[in-house]
């Protein structure tokens, strides 16, 4: 048999983000002690030290310092991954209930002393009770998903708020594409109906695989529009002025 | 247009691990300044620390140190990637060349001041010459390929090998595949009439990728065998007793 006649297998579907995370931890968080491996559906891959996902306050963007700080009362951590922003606010008398697909993160934000249980949006689990604030910090209003996705999200978050709640985050605008890689991923995206920098992405470990999902990188103005006409209203944004990165507060 | 419905594309093929190596290269080969992805047909995945491309003697492992000892006189270095056995060569005073397919780790070898061509095994380039020895450390006894493709790369180092010259090199042994993730692997191999340890891999890098090429983790018994027959003579097969490296020294 050939080279040529070989076909390769797909990784198998698991909880490949919580192995990175588990095995990071057990670590201790060292510094490229675990890689993190993230695809793009174009085949484009990248490598990040997985211990950023548990890294403090002190080591934060001061736009991710700024959304976590405008947090109050009792509090939604969207994707609280192992606990980066939770634990933080637990040690600040807050109580937070993290919701995050992966079962290991979970279990690692549950060890570090925060609640936390199995889920995502905009699917949420129906008891978690209301909260003042619905925090989305560490980029993950990449999560809103795409301009599709992002209403029922959005609703979907609004109904876990409480009156007068806020919703805190912080994304990255995809810019103006003018790198190739990314301005190429910009015109296939376009050319599928799909908004610019709406990635699909599936993390990669092993011989394990998340399933793909999409993570928008919305442009400060098409996260407006996605606001707009959600039960949130824009309070603030904060766009890092060197960079790509922008924080928000929304009021319901 | 839903998730279900889109395809994810194949990364663009093109020089991959010369692309890591060269910015490791730029890094100051600075430990996890550069991430190495190596990707194998069953959807494994494997990031790893490139600075090892360019790590000195005294951090080789003892086989890969006594390998590199054994040379004498003239040296082809096959795989000689960013020269790192290459440049410790000729700063003992030996003539070596260097060949490896990647443009752009022929590029840092000459950089650092050793002779190299773009080529692989079986088909070397023509006009190299003969020498003394044929080096293939750093595990790239698995450059061999398969039992396939051995006998026709044993052959051609056996051509640029002058009379009386020698083989060099480290490999490894598959093992016995305790190892859930490996033992799947070695059953899949033989069940499509491949070795137990035949890789088949690529090296991932942003949106490119090297070609799928086969790398072979021989037991030392394979390996003897596959040099039963050829036009050498295995005089010294060293094994790791604490892993499963093994180095060997062959006699045309």
């Amino acid at each position: 048999m050939g080279v040529m006649d070989l076909v390769a297998k797909q990784p198998r579907i698991d909880d490949a983000f919580g192995r990175v995370l588990a095995r990071c931890w057990e670590a201790g968080a060292a510094p490229w002690s675990v890689v993190e491996v993230i695809e793009r559906d174009d085949g484009l891959i990248a490598a990040n030290d997985a211990s950023r996902y548990f890294s403090e306050p002190a080591q934060w963007s001061a736009l991710d310092r700024w959304a976590w700080e405008q947090a109050e009362g009792r509090i939604l951590d969207v994707g609280c991954g192992g606990g980066r922003h939770a634990v933080a606010w637990v040690a600040r008398g807050h109580e937070v209930v993290g919701v995050d697909p992966s079962p290991a993160a979970v279990r690692i934000t549950r060890e570090r002393g925060a609640k936390a249980v199995v889920g995502s949006v905009p699917s949420l689990p129906e008891d978690l009770g209301r909260f003042d604030t619905i925090a989305l910090c560490g980029d993950s209003l990449g999560l809103l998903g795409g301009p599709e996705q992002a209403p029922q999200v959005l609703s979907a978050l609004a109904t876990a708020a409480g009156p007068g709640a806020r919703l805190i985050g912080t994304g990255t605008d995809p810019g103006d594409g003018a790198d190739t890689v990314h301005a190429d991923y910009h015109s296939w995206n376009l050319s599928r109906s799909r908004a610019r920098g709406q990635l699909r992405l599936r993390v990669r470990d092993g011989a394990v695989a998340t399933p793909w999902f999409d993570y928008w990188l919305a442009s400060p103005e098409e996260f407006a529009a996605a606001v707009d006409g959600s039960a949130w209203t824009l309070e603030t944004l904060h766009r890092d002025p060197a960079g790509s990165g922008y924080a928000v507060s929304l009021r319901k």
